[in-house]
């Protein structure tokens, strides 16, 4: 039977947090600048040694908290990366977690007292340890989430256009979308009420707006589709 | 910043699998029955402690091996279990893996010479810790990834019926499914090679026999689809 241990088996562990945001210029993450060794000046994830009293979804959302001041941010964790060599300084087990938020609902709040900086995802500098495997690992699974599951309730302002979504989705999965058929296979989810009301700002013609049906949306949540874009 | 630990952040780390079996009997898990304390003489996933020189994937594929001689089965880590007080002898993060397995393939190594035990799914006993949580969430896991990917490649024999089939899902999503239904929604998935022969043993007619198209089998692997059964 294997309930032998010795104390020499005791490693660190310690979580990482993946922010993503998206505002009106795309999708980024939120990273920050390393004031100690090793790896001192070097771009990383936010991240922090897990304590004895903790668990690590409260781990999560304290390291979180400590770089950004945002509070109240739903993490997902998903993955725990552990290859023996993954730091150099000393055995630790990481726990990756991640989010996507609205930039503009949380900016000011970032750039009072903290040291984290977003990075537009395609321009991101090279980070520390094997942080970019993660950012990596994240990515694809927020692509993965977004063909199964409904976004931009959390993303998008309570009225936005068709370019707005359109725009939120080219983002996450990276690539140009033919609009007309982004249309329709929006259309067909069901999860958008279309407003009497126009964004006149965007066009001469004005643009309609739309907002998520929350109940549909919701339900979209716990049935998943197939939304291949 | 975040760089400072002690010696007393450093925590056990284990690893869990869940083992899913199916046959024609349907679905099941394997378990141990635990011969030391705590918790001796109850029934447990098959866990072990994590070595200093070992990755989290490494240590899973090892422990298996210990309590079943199975080797290369692909097992998928899917959560890191932290609470504070889940192991009440020492704090102890645990890393749950899980793999679904055609017994038939694979049961003379399990019954020579090891401890483990396949239970029906809906009969197994309690199990110890939050082992019992485990096992619902990889369930869980297990459905959802069933209604985007097929399944079926490595837990039905080459050729099969589609009584077979459907009795696989059945198991998987713990349901009665109407036939015709999901007749029409399996071949709509256009995953399966309707072969010129009959199993002669199920019916008086005969039921014909399929295979699976591995090239768009595999190709749906990497596409999702929802089937919604």
């Amino acid at each position: 039977m294997l309930n032998n241990y010795s104390t020499e088996d005791k490693v660190l562990l310690s979580v990482d947090c993946i922010i993503f945001g998206f505002d009106n210029e795309g999708l980024k993450i939120l990273l920050i600048k390393r004031d100690f060794a090793p790896e001192k000046g070097k771009w990383s994830l936010m991240g922090g040694f897990l304590k004895k009293s903790e668990s690590l979804n409260d781990a999560a959302i304290r390291v979180l908290n400590h770089y950004t001041g945002l509070q109240n941010i739903y993490m997902e964790q998903f993955y725990a990366y552990s290859e023996v060599d993954r730091d150099p300084e000393e055995r630790t087990i990481s726990v990756a977690y991640y989010a996507l938020i609205n930039i503009e609902n949380h900016n000011t709040e970032l750039i009072k007292n903290y040291h984290a900086e977003w990075f537009n995802i395609s321009k991101m500098p090279k980070l520390i340890f094997d942080h970019d495997e993660m950012v990596a690992h994240a990515v694809r699974r927020l692509r993965y989430r977004t063909s199964t599951k409904p976004v931009g309730f959390e993303l998008l302002p309570e009225k936005f256009t068709m370019r707005q979504l359109l725009e939120l989705y080219e983002a996450i999965l990276d690539k140009e979308l033919d609009k007309r058929n982004f249309i329709s296979k929006i259309n067909s989810l069901d999860i958008l009420v279309k407003l009497n009301e126009k964004d006149m700002l965007s066009s001469r013609k004005g643009s309609f707006l739309y907002k998520f049906d929350k109940e549909k949306y919701d339900a979209k949540l716990l049935n998943n589709f197939a939304l291949n874009l």
